[in-house]
């Protein structure tokens, strides 16, 4: 098992050396947690939209898409809460004149408290040699005992002044630790302040005329205006879903981990309208629903977790995370949250326009209960792409590097191969990929030795290469590969297709 | 044949009455010329995409996909010419504090001079009734031919005006027209200034420090930036194309005419790069190539038709559109544009690095040419749903609404319809459904007679309905209805998936 952070660093750069993620603008020298997806990303993405999609909407009755714009009427964000309450607490230097998140800063010193923790640690398992016995010391050595307290005092500390939102003890808190900034040294620290995430942009051109917008934060509001529009012209009746994909923005301050956390992201949600008080009966299915999806991809049980919210955002009476093992430890993949009738409510309040259900078997009228199933369709990626990327060692001791993929999700899902570049062998093949391409992105490779065109392939992600060789040409048949466990077989040109069919099949993944 | 302004005002109630089309945020009034897509248009949107990407990606070994941000490094904007030229000259009213397009107040003004002349041909052929010869009438007819040439003299001197860039001369002619605010009658103007086109927002907290960002306006940019990304990485050989389907956004002063111009809206872009010399060829290709693939949906080769560019844009060296026939008249659907090296040449002026290509046949790098196919995802939405949108009277009499989608885009593939509500047909129903949403979109529906669920599904589009009654218990088979030709055949359900595959094959679609 190769060290996190390595690991983590090695997905990053495999990422942009095969074509799957690179720097946003990257010839200006980027810009900051905004990135691309190459030519290798994109269908990896477009593969995961698609069966979330066929999942959420093709495979239930009662769930419908919607694709609702990227800008919104202003008064949807007051309706949200995102105008008031969206906000992260920040802290300038006066010296420096650096911006920074005040709980950031918070957090960074007390981590510091846990490198001295491990420092002892360093120290005594050097001193003890294959003697050590790291919980006991852990357990019972005052230094490290005394860091680890103050450190977690510090952490609650903040965060019962954020829940308070008292700022003014934010800063006298900053002040007490006497926390300089990284940069200069300076502690001459500016007030707290709250500063809004969403991104603002002016809609019209004359400056009296002109309406503020935000770049949505969030998809799910799309939903929420559109509840009642889909629920009438779709004849939907409750329990019903409204399904939804698309990019959100949030103007982070600081953004870190790859495209774990960008400006600019994609979310997979789905709104689920349920009758008021069978909300837990629904949260539970999604739970397992959900699960159940992640681990029909085959990446190992192992790397899924339940994280049950403990502290509840303003409109939830319910939420969980499913977290995932990523290189750099678990962390949230999507949430399940039970909203009430929070958001429906509040737009009824700021529109003036009813958004209730006639129930007919009820016989009355009510503001539906939502579930809500919410994925970062970019943190899907990274966690497939993290959790695929493997170096195995061979029988006769060489290293072969492979991105072991869901051939469900894989961007190119066959490679066709002429052994050499002659003999009738490249029309051959061409030939295949006219048949394929109809129903597959499938591409062509004549360079290079098999076995490093073999290695390549490994390395990209693609499931499956189809070598055409001279016996191809007597007896119709080719060789195909499996990218996983490597074997080869013998099969008949007319096979391919009827094999890759059964492969993708979403019937086989999906059940 | 409707009346083509009747026909829009229907397809755009149909689009909101079937759940194709939204208004934005329509609880809050709306957002003007920013729509929403409803259950059945996010299907159709998702495979109108799903088909051109296939035509592009799939179907030609030398063309890959990418999928770039919205947010760009803001020089993109500046080596583009966005940020200097992309503009609409404005003017405001002093009185009404209204802010117009300047070209579209006099556009306007020329118009009621086609209108003076409109009411003379309605004059006359009152007068002549049945021998009125309309041709011979408006060629001779003295007034008509003076509204007319003074109506040209006024369109080609704007047109001269703007291109010298005299927005001073613009004014003028505005005053010499005596063209006054429509809302208040004033005539007292403003100077005409420039208007840049592209939304902006802030990155970052600081003011100090905050980057000023535009929403892109256009999807090119993201892929001339990645170009030596994708040609490395991919390992692509010129000549090559990139691929992007994503939203891009403008700040329109005047959006008009349902979703063919929005403020928000999505471009499928392709740019093809190829060696200097044989951009014609290509050029040539990609027109023919680009036509094709419209016609392939069946919509009528009558709908199409080519405009080339006499005024060139300062980029290209060749640009046609191809036209299609919206409710509106004729109007650019997609443009193919020979865009030289200038893109490429301007990113390497700004960025200080090289964008070219090692050709190993003639031995020499160079900055590629550009041939680019560019085309709005929601006005070919439109151009398909206005051509589908029909009213057929039967032989009875009856008249009935019917969407005839291309089959291949429908958003619902197919409606299972038990013929009533018991003796266990819903059952058989939903057993075939469970059987084909594992590669399609299909529904179930019971309610009302079933000659009014046909209707229904005509008008939404779908293609088949299949029907299970009393001899499906007796011997498997079920009615497939076809929603064009309304025949029914009786086919066993087992040959149901095939029916629908081979409907749906791609294959029987792209070639």
């Amino acid at each position: 098992m190769a060290n996190n952070e390595d690991q983590f660093k090695r997905v990053i750069s495999h990422a942009k050396e095969y074509g799957y993620i690179f720097g946003s603008s990257e010839i200006y020298d980027g810009l900051s947690a905004v990135y691309d997806y190459g030519q290798q990303g994109v269908e990896l993405k477009n593969n995961i939209r698609e069966y979330w999609w066929r999942s959420m909407v093709y495979m239930h009755q009662n769930i419908v898409g919607i694709d609702a714009a990227i800008l919104m009427h202003p008064t949807t964000w007051k309706a949200s809460g995102h105008v008031d309450a969206f906000n992260d607490p920040l802290i300038d230097n006066k010296d420096s004149k650096k911006r920074y998140r005040a709980d950031v800063l918070i957090e960074d010193h007390a981590e510091k408290l846990e490198v001295k923790a491990q420092k002892e640690i360093a120290k005594a398992k050097k001193r003890f040699g294959d003697a050590f016995d790291e919980a006991q010391f852990v357990s019972t050595h005052p230094r490290v005992i005394k860091y680890r307290e103050q450190k977690q005092e510090i952490l609650d500390r903040m965060a019962r002044l954020l829940e308070s939102e008292d700022l003014a003890g934010v800063k006298a808190l900053i002040e007490e630790l006497e926390i300089a900034d990284p940069i200069s040294g300076s502690k001459n620290w500016t007030e707290v302040r709250q500063f809004n995430l969403m991104f603002g942009t002016k809609l019209g051109a004359s400056a009296e005329s002109a309406t503020d917008l935000y770049l949505r934060p969030e998809t799910a509001q799309g939903i929420f205006v559109n509840f009642l529009n889909v629920q009438k012209t779709g004849r939907m009746k409750i329990p019903f879903g409204i399904a939804q994909t698309g990019k959100a923005f949030r103007n982070e301050i600081v953004a870190r981990q790859f495209i774990f956390r960008m400006r600019e992201f994609e979310q997979m949600e789905m709104q689920f309208f349920v009758r008021p008080g069978e909300e837990m009966k629904w949260y539970e299915y999604w739970k397992e629903t959900r699960l159940k999806w992640h681990l029909s991809l085959g990446l190992g049980k192992e790397n899924y977790r339940f994280h049950d919210h403990e502290k509840l955002a303003h409109y939830a009476n319910a939420a969980t995370d499913i977290e995932f093992d990523f290189p750099f430890g678990f962390k949230e993949l999507e949430g399940i949250h039970s909203r009430t009738d929070f958001d429906l409510k509040a737009h009824e309040e700021f529109s003036g326009k009813k958004l209730q259900f006639f129930d007919p078997e009820l016989n009355e009228s009510y503001v539906p209960y939502v579930v809500e199933t919410s994925i970062g369709l970019d943190r899907m990626f990274l966690a497939i792409l993290s959790k695929s990327l493997q170096e195995e060692t061979l029988e006769d001791g060489s290293v072969r590097t492979v991105l072991k993929l869901p051939a469900i999700l894989a961007p190119v899902k066959a490679a066709v191969l002429p052994l050499v570049k002659k003999d009738g062998l490249p029309e051959i093949a061409q030939k295949i990929i006219e048949e394929l391409q109809w129903d597959y992105n499938v591409i062509y490779d004549e360079k290079d030795a098999v076995g490093r065109r073999y290695r390549r392939q490994d390395a990209a992600g693609t499931p499956f290469c189809i070598t055409v060789d001279h016996q191809s040409k007597e007896d119709g048949t080719v060789t195909l590969r499996n990218r996983d466990t490597m074997d080869q077989q013998r099969i008949s040109i007319e096979d391919v297709a009827k094999h890759l069919s059964k492969s993708m099949a979403y019937k086989e993944w999906l059940s």
